[in-house]
């Protein structure tokens, strides 16, 4: 079993005697509010919190006005046990964090002499003179701590304000999730506020729908299960969420391996893999264990199939060689379709789908020919398709009828073209030992 | 020029008289707080409001908790004009808003014969038998209005509470949209909310990086210019966004007219389009416009040059015939590089590129042949990338170091290719009337 995930979830937050723990999330900038940039951080920083079994209770997004960021503070401060702020800190006018919670404190700001060094060693080392509006960012309300940002300009601050434990953090997602990983956690944890662990393991399943997979799961899924089981639907992947609490990651883990165990075992082989392996990643990983190579002939999936596996091929890999994408019956005479083929199926149909896999593999002389054919567009027999995989022994072919929009046909068409791939090398034997 | 669109702002809000109307949005589910879920429905309904010219002063996003509801509709509908909330709609005992909003009004919940009618035909319409406790669905607080909601069970509300119009609308998006458009802002201009209309144009440049567009452009894009020009980076896609506010469409799209043939005369091929235009869609365009067919012949972006011209191909659309997909050497020399640029190069460079670009061109007999030859991986040429476009008459080649992620060379490469096409076409001579 792979490694679980430091985590969140839907559930209630976990309770520490009789003390709930509670977050609040701001996420500050007009650029937001107007509905212009979507708020990654605020999502990002409810599942680190969760990670660290503190539930957030609200989000709020607000622009860059003083009397808006007066009131969210003071609110978020008053209901809240730990308030993460993000942006507002940088060099501008608008910029307003630090000035709002040195009023709402009834604090002066004061200048930090060490951060205003580090800002300038930043602008020296990219050859860039330091404007001296830059020089705010050094400052923060007194008592405050400065948080460190060894990715970009704006330190950030840590301080108590109300009933809350208040950290802000500068708006680029790069920039703060560094700096809460490694400076807010901490404080998190020596503040007593971190009462204990969640992971979150995820299952990867293709193959069967939704409902489908939650039926064959009987009572598994039930709301206020725990461990909680959870599942999500994403482009024909299905995949099993587990969540589990502990006093440490090795107690929710071991709470974990049963859940686990039970869905490898009813559900089998629709199992493809855990937390972040893909279908193509696996579908990789086995031809290297199995030292075939793999040519593809595209139709429906327009280029789709051999880009996900060229994306998942580490550095000097080369089991995935390339293959031909064919978009015309031009082309299809070139991949090598009998003119019979061509005729009788329009290019597509099974038999196509065969002869191209086949050609894909002869002439790229690879083990392994994997081709897609179909109808992607409107009409009557759109989101037919048919895979088929050539290998020395013979075919293996599938066919689906998907009904969803023509860029989700190429896409879960990949997907089948990579699952069928992928049973069939499950049943090969691998090489031991080192390879080139 | 095209339409303009409808759009949002990171703006100040238009203000009617002395008044400016502030709205909040409330996103209502326990998978958004903890960051299981995105929240995409706050900032559509962010632009669809600055659509109407109603700024966004807050997005609160909050759990299925009863007393961080009550807080949250009392504080929104005390601080805001408008109000809307999604999410909370459902039958399940999760589901609060409707009881909420009674509360908060004091006022009890009234049964609707006539939603429930229309629940019960959904239904049955689906062959399925509509549990007893949907009949939930069919309440609202006295004196509300019930939206009807077409295209799920959950009917919204539209009600008065404390300053505000609330709107309360079910979490899916597909419903919500249609819900908004149809039956919230109708009601918004009935209660007049909606002062003027608000447009964006986006006009999209490829070729030059973000700071070197705005220096090009003066003091077009300083803050506080009415109509406001914003500048955004998107994988190398430099967009400039227009906004401009008007009593009507027209008006604010003559305020768009002048800020817009600036632009285009400033960066001039720099533009490629404008709005939802992609480059690939604009090299399809061009393709069929001059009757040429195009192949390609994929070394770095390894699949996801044909994927973007196969999605954007339009039925029965041939101008993109396909190609081939070189991952490794036994792939190039199939694709037709010749030994000596292999061993010269090792299946990189100008050279390569050329004979790739010309390889395809000539087997699949087409007029143009595309290639993109590079590194994507680490080490020190990583990001070092060529492009080649062969056609009747010679070469146009196009180099460039990206320092990015290697997904990110193969998605910016495959457009550098999509470019090197488009200024290659935008000089040959089209073709009138019809052709095949």
């Amino acid at each position: 079993m792979a490694d679980c995930w430091l985590v969140f979830s839907a559930q209630m937050p976990i309770k520490e005697g009789n003390r709930t723990m509670r977050a609040e999330i701001l996420s500050i900038g007009s650029e937001m509010t107007s509905g212009q940039n979507f708020d990654t951080n605020g999502p990002w920083l409810s599942r680190a919190l969760a990670g660290l079994g503190i539930a957030t209770a609200f989000r709020t997004t607000l622009g860059d006005d003083p009397e808006d960021n007066r009131q969210a503070f003071r609110l978020a401060s008053e209901r809240a046990d730990v308030v993460v702020s993000t942006g507002g800190l940088g060099p501008t006018r608008d910029d307003l964090t630090r000035e709002i919670l040195a009023e709402l404190a009834g604090v002066p700001l004061d200048f930090h002499a060490e951060s205003w060094g580090k800002i300038l060693e930043i602008f020296s080392a990219r050859n860039r003179p330091c404007p001296e509006r830059n020089r705010v960012q050094a400052m923060a309300p007194r008592g405050a701590d400065m948080l460190e940002n060894p990715r970009g300009t704006a330190p950030g601050v840590w301080m108590r304000l109300n009933r809350a434990h208040v950290a802000c953090l500068p708006g680029p997602p790069r920039e703060m999730h560094g700096m809460f990983d490694e400076q807010v956690a901490p404080r998190l944890r020596a503040a007593g506020l971190v009462p204990g662990v969640r992971l979150e393991r995820r299952i990867h399943t293709f193959g069967l729908g939704e409902s489908a997979v939650e039926d064959r799961l009987g009572n598994l899924t039930d709301r206020g299960n725990d461990p909680e089981v959870g599942i999500t639907a994403s482009d024909a992947t299905i995949t099993l969420r587990i969540f589990a609490s502990g006093s440490d990651e090795a107690s929710a883990r071991d709470r974990i391996a049963p859940i686990e165990a039970r869905i490898r075992d009813t559900l089998a082989s629709l199992v493809f893999g855990a937390d972040e392996e893909t279908l193509a990643g696996v579908v990789l990983r086995d031809l290297d264990r199995c030292r075939m190579r793999l040519a593809v002939a595209e139709g429906v999936t327009g280029g789709g199939l051999s880009q996900v596996l060229a994306a998942e091929s580490w550095q000097g890999m080369r089991w995935f060689v390339g293959g031909v994408v064919l978009r015309t019956t031009d082309a299809e005479s070139w991949g090598g379709l009998s003119e019979v083929t061509r005729r009788a199926h329009g290019g597509h149909g099974e038999q196509a789908a065969r002869e191209l896999a086949e050609a894909a593999r002869l002439r790229l002389g690879t083990e392994l020919g994997l081709a897609t054919v179909g109808q992607d567009g409107d009409g009557p027999s759109a989101g037919q398709v048919w895979v088929a995989l050539s290998h020395p022994g013979g075919f293996v072919t599938r066919s689906q009828h998907w009904f969803c929009a023509p860029v989700e046909v190429c896409s879960r068409t990949a997907k089948l073209a990579l699952d069928t791939a992928r049973l069939f090398l499950a049943d090969q034997p691998g090489f031991g030992g080192k390879h080139s």
